[in-house]
Parts: structure tokens; C-alpha cells; sequence
């Protein structure tokens, strides 16, 4: 008697990553990409961002494409609450990107996910945003993000996903390394 | 004659921001907060954030609060575009920490807003989170954030707002400075 074992599918098509990779390695001017996003101001410490298109593999991409949220304090700063504020939504990108890289690192080794949630917690000294310590930062001190995964596999290869995952997370080298931003007015 | 001139109300409470300064300067641990968020794998690429609650002022705060956002790869990574890329969203949360910033520094400095907008731009070789070359990495290689502002101010103090804003960015500061970031599995 033989059992057919149900193919792992955790969503990811990791057949076509695999191509782009190969066919990137032999172009590297399609691998540059342009990533965007609008912020406008709407009152107080409340604005909204707007993701649309992006340049990559050499052309505008997805012209189309809208995806639009806001940002605001808390009433503990005097806001309105309106959205999160941008420091719980860089831990949402940090959770979002480290979450893709896991489903796409357990399909490549055949693993299927049941469910994956990741808790992210920094903790951040208000008084360098507040001008009051110049010895204070104004970022967070601390970025912890904790797994809970149910998959079919040993909590080693559970461990090993999520090592890999990090590995080639680009938000997660976005916050552990520096990277040099411009701010200019038009 | 003289001219009453309207009060500058860009929706700032800058007394209740000095007060809390002023407070916290006496008692550190009130400002030491931890933000929090919770990310839930849908499918693929696709997963979901969600921010309640966070820690400050020695309290629990806001538990009641609830904002859920979501996040995908494009159709360009053989994925479903459920939401912005992970990378997309930081860029977000950086464009609104500085605008927060932008309305707060101009409400203490008596700069009425009209109009407030920030394009983000970020490049990315995306060979790095491919795996396709060691020597690229996964994050972005630059960002650049360009305002175009109307407001009763000159262009000094127009680009004075700005870079003071900056000087006080959270997002600002965890980009262009290394966190330590730890994640594990539970």
C-alpha cells in the first residue's frame, strides 16, 4: 500500500522566483527597482500615504495599482488617532516582510504552512522625539519579532525557516543596517 | 489700521507636547513606551497587520484601538497584490513620521500649513533578497523624500521645517541607524 502525500502549497510560486533569479543574475540592470509612496497631509500629526506604480525590470510597473492608508498619533500625544502611528507601521513592514519570506521559504523546502503569526514589539524612549535628551535617539532601542508557526515539520526546521527568512528580508536589513535617506523640499 | 491675523491652527497641540516634555524630563520611565504590532499569514505573500494597544506613560494604552492593514507582493513577484510590498510600507511610515513632524515644528513655530505632500523613492537591487549575489544586499541601496509645501513661510523657513522635522524623526533615525532586531520563534 502506498499513501500519495498531499503536494505542499502554501501559495507561492516558487518555480517563477526561482527563473527571475537565474534570469536577473545574467541582467542585473532589470533588478533595479524603484519602489514609491505619496504622503499628504491632511491635519495635525494625520496624513494619508498612497502606493501606486514602481519602476523595475527595466520599465513602470503597475500604473493601476492603489493602496492607500493612514497615519496619525494617539490621544496620548494630543492626536486624533486617526491610524496607526509610523512607528507601529514600520513594525507592520517588518512583520509583513519576514511573514512573505517564511511562506516562500517553507514552499521552496516543502514544508506547508497551517498558520503563521508573528508578534513585533520595539521599544522606543519617547524623550529623543520630544527634544528632551540629546543622548536619547529618536528610534526605537529594541525590535523583538516572535513566531508562532504550526506547520508540518520539527521545531528545527521551524527555527530554520524563519533564520532563512530573516536572512533575505529586506526590511529587516532596512532596520538593522543604516541606509542613507534624503530629505529635500521641490 | 491694523490687521488681526488669524491664529495658526495646524491641528497641533504643541502646549500639550511641551507639557509632556517638560513632564517626562523628571520621569524617564514614564517615556519609556513599547509599540506593538501582530502579523497574520493569509496565503502566499499575503499577510495581515494588525496594531492595538501599546505600552507608555507606565500603563497599558488604548487597548480599545484597532487598525489592520495588509500586505502582498505584486503580480511582478508571480504574487496575488493583495497590499503594498513590506518595502512600500516602510516607505509609507517614513513619509508620515516626517510629516507629523513637518505640522508639529511649523504649529511651534507659527508657520500656518495649506498644503503638505512627500514623495518617497527608494532603490532596490533586488538580486539581494533573491539570493542571487552575495555582495548585494537586501535592503534599500537609497531613499529619497521630496516635499512640496505651501504655507505662509519663506522658502528658508519653509526648508528650515523640514530639516528641523528630520532632527526628530523616529522612522528618520531607525533607517539611517542601525536596531537591534531579534527575532525568534516561540
Amino acid at each position: 500500500m502506498t499513501t500519495t502525500a498531499t503536494p505542499v502549497d502554501n501559495g507561492v510560486n516558487v518555480e517563477a522566483l526561482l527563473g527571475a533569479r537565474a534570469a536577473l543574475q545574467d541582467a542585473p540592470e532589470a533588478a533595479q527597482f524603484t519602489w514609491r509612496a505619496t504622503n499628504t497631509w491632511i491635519r495635525g500629526t494625520h496624513s494619508e500615504s498612497t502606493v501606486t506604480g514602481f519602476f523595475g525590470l527595466g520599465a513602470e510597473q503597475e500604473a493601476d495599482r492603489s493602496f492607500t492608508t493612514s497615519g496619525d498619533h494617539p490621544p496620548q500625544f494630543a492626536a486624533e488617532n486617526n491610524g496607526p502611528t509610523p512607528v507601529e507601521t514600520l513594525l507592520t513592514a517588518l512583520g509583513g516582510c519576514l511573514t512573505a519570506g517564511v511562506a516562500a521559504v517553507a514552499q521552496q523546502r516543502g514544508i506547508q504552512l497551517n498558520s503563521v503569526t508573528a508578534s513585533i514589539e520595539g521599544d522606543h524612549d519617547i524623550r529623543g522625539i520630544l527634544g528632551g535628551d540629546p543622548d536619547v535617539r529618536n528610534g526605537f532601542n529594541e525590535i523583538r519579532v516572535t513566531y508562532a508557526i504550526d506547520a508540518d515539520a520539527s521545531p528545527e526546521d521551524i527555527q530554520a525557516l524563519v533564520a532563512q527568512s530573516q536572512k533575505r528580508s529586506a526590511v529587516f536589513d532596512a532596520l538593522t543596517n543604516p541606509t542613507a535617506v534624503t530629505v529635500s523640499v521641490a
